[in-house]
């Protein structure tokens, strides 16, 4: 159990009630899942945060899959493990194979590594790097 | 200034010298950048670095500049400006333009707000997330 | 199960058996919380902790719940559950409402954001914020 | 310098120049800090990243003094330079004495202390502290 | 459980039965243990990551008991429960007396706290400290 | 410049400046680096940082090299820029030779990477690593 308890539909306010319809409406189920029951009792926040994750995400520049690849990345260096478990599941309903999930972990761990020595040996950044 | 030198060309072990020749090879320049000059001091681990980092950021199922990006979103989280500022340097010479950069950004940020969330709210993982 | 196991009272050495009758002194309650049962196989650990933090977390310049929550906002940025679960309760216990509660997490999670994002874009500090 | 150039106003799109016209109004002051100025290649993000800023920080059930401090409570757990470094400055504009900035760092340095304690203990949560 | 399956004997590629084979004899134990059977859809990671392992952690200038203490300091920064676990099973297997992880943990706890304060205090390194 | 200035001899507490006259005794020269004149504008927790780090950093069952390295891989982690400068610094002075710090940044460099992986692959604690 979390610091806060996961609201059910009959204890939301109207605010969070609204948010949880778009979110069934944009993902076609009626499952909520707990991110947003605990998130629930600050109505304002549940939407800025819902709002703004469906324009973050959206198909642009970049393709969704890409996107929540990266955002497994940089949860997995925050050590996020429900972040992890649930853009994990969101990758593979958008097509993240075994194989590229594999070699996504590959690189995670690389850059892992390769943090830990560039900062224990201080590298300066080389001129040629700068914008 | 770093925590050991930089070492020149003519500083280096066989076995580092013969690394650089194969990062010369690869990349077709002889600029040899500070996290090499800085990892030469340990000729194992500049080898086994190097070579395993040609394997993990090649081509497979995933682009070399989405594995640059995730390499970004990583180094982001964990704050180490050298591997930002080399690997964005790098995506961007495998094609990332300005407004993808743009969109990686909002994807990360949005990460970290998530995960700040999340984590303080202490969110249960939903049986549905789980392998 | 933690990496040491938890110490019952009967298992104390005299010096960390002080420390815990301290503990119920200040705090009115027999419960020992399973942080000092773990940390108590270390007598001189256990003892700096709990005097350094009595002072550190007295009445000041800044109020106790204020302390608190500064401490729940450390701890969920490192990712430590232990510590956001004990502080959130010490904070509740402290005054922290449901909406203060959720201003500070929305605070968090807004900074976690910004800090992605000036990360990811290597923003160098103005002249104007330096002491 | 950055991982993007800084933008000047007349280089500034007329989202983001509208988003600098708000930042002076509430501020009332000409000055744009350069983190504004690099995430103004992203008008977007821009947008958003100020508009739920001032929603986040405004008064409420707590002061925007105490939100200050919990910002740099977790930009100093991140290791977040910039973030450190305005949102001090920040704080110390809306009244933080040195007193209460010693005291906010003295209560980062033991959150940051029994953090790593728990988590090298590996705590389990006691059941008190759930809600 | 995890984001991937944990492989057992039957479910493995000839590659990484290969690698377990290793492990056993370099254990001298049939047991694997759970990072190894998750890693092990992976077959090239696996392989990459087991030996470079081995030579990292190999007796050198520094002996293996240090070198699990390292690995733990890291893993306990980094918030990896896992990785705690069982390298602090590793590091008692090496003679870790509950005393020397009474002094690692108290190492690592005020390193934690100090890195508190200098990032906070935002502290420009002293020149007699650069290599 | 940091967030707080570096207190000048001539701007001390009488009771900063006792701690200052303890540096200069344990360590044998009039040389006070940044941190201690940065946290000398709070007497209180530059007495019981400076007092406890006495305690923690003396020789016991761990070596003081061994402490110093394990500090260093904390402030990697944690990417405290002067931890690590001022502590790879200590740990020359101790007898870090440069084949034992490259070896302890390859530790720290391989235990990042399964940092990564694991926590990437969200692996289950064997019941064989519980205490």
């Amino acid at each position: 159990m979390g610091t806060v308890t996961l609201l059910s539909d009959d204890q939301l306010s109207a605010e969070a009630l609204a948010v949880f319809e778009d979110i069934r409406a944009a993902r076609g189920t009626d499952y909520i899942n707990n991110f947003w029951r605990a998130l629930a009792h600050d109505p304002a926040t549940l939407r800025a945060t819902w709002d703004r994750l469906q324009d973050v995400m959206a198909p642009g520049a970049l393709d969704p899959l890409v996107k929540e690849m990266l955002y497994i990345a940089v949860s997995t260096a925050n050590g996020c493990s429900y972040c992890i478990h649930s853009h994990t599941a969101a990758a593979k309903a958008r097509g993240m194979s075994p194989q590229m999930q594999a070699e996504m972990l590959a690189v995670i761990g690389m850059a892992m590594q390769t943090n830990g020595l560039v900062t224990g040996l201080q590298v300066d950044v080389d001129e040629v790097f700068k914008a």
